[in-house]
């Protein structure tokens, strides 16, 4: 299983950077099935915290993530 | 997959003893779809413990959570 | 995903130890939803061994865990 | 659980890298169940970015795929 | 999640071999849900083998376990 | 979760590389719960190449598998 690295010169890494900056609103698809949709906050090695709808503050664990969608992408 | 620090630097790790200190109810959604609500009592490399409404003690093992939500920052 | 460490002075490895020294039973919620409860007789870096009700012995393997709830903390 | 490695001289890596050059459609089954088919555009040690055929853009974590099956290879 | 030590001095690792040596009968509990029953041939860093009542050869990948019952443990 | 190791004397490793020579069919079964069958084409450290009945070359992440049965050795 992949072992991420926090490396913030990966285009992985920059991408959620960029998320953060735009303030993109971006969803999550979680291991769980859970989908979660908001704005990133902040990235660090282990997690990643977004703002939902509700502006509750989510710490999603990058282990439980499935994929990403910038939302912004397709409706900017 | 994520291997996970425990860097207490890191803004995950510090968001937790956070919780801690605050006495803060938090909400976890485990990769089992179980969700775990309680305060936390200490965290370690491996598990988060958590004391739930029943005052009982669970252990959780972070390679098992999805994501954590601090419930009273919507509430307080 | 969190590399587990078999690190005795940590508190999650010594919560388990509490366990087998003073044979509690606990409940294990694995990330196959099973739900196995028995005593502790040994960890090591690997695995968590335990004997269910019916004295079979059960060789947990750590990345399999979700949870622990030691039973004798509320019933005691 | 295996530790991707990210060597450009692997297989594995070459041919996701064959994948973007001669822009093939893949299907990629993930963990969650969920299938992605697109055309990759990038990858890192982390995860593997894809275009969808509504042209969003879908940063898969390596550690949720199960497997990729280059569509081109029995189309073409 | 638990990075699997091979060390043959573990007793997780011992009690594989034990089961090897006495040809005891054994069950276990995949991530997928899975039983797989049998007796264990072979085990190494990655996998263990076991032929299943129909002496088919069955190469079990460890991250997939969850527990192992030594049914001769119950039984004899 | 075990971080699997590619060093081509383990018997794992070696067992794959004897159903490459043989041109063995065998049936892959992933943590998704799909059956994989066919003919494996190579190996490298992340990933296992399929070709599977219609000849679909299939790229099977080795983090996603639970286990392998050689089907020629209970036909042969």
């Amino acid at each position: 299983m992949a072992t991420n690295q926090f490396d913030t010169s990966l285009p992985s890494i920059r991408q959620v950077q960029k998320c953060i900056k735009e303030k993109l609103t971006v969803e999550f698809r979680l291991m769980t099935g859970d989908l979660i949709t908001g704005r990133i906050f902040w990235q660090d090695h282990n997690c990643i915290c977004v703002f939902d709808g509700n502006n509750e503050q989510i710490m999603v664990w990058k282990q439980a993530i499935a994929y990403m969608k910038p939302f912004s992408d397709t409706v900017a």
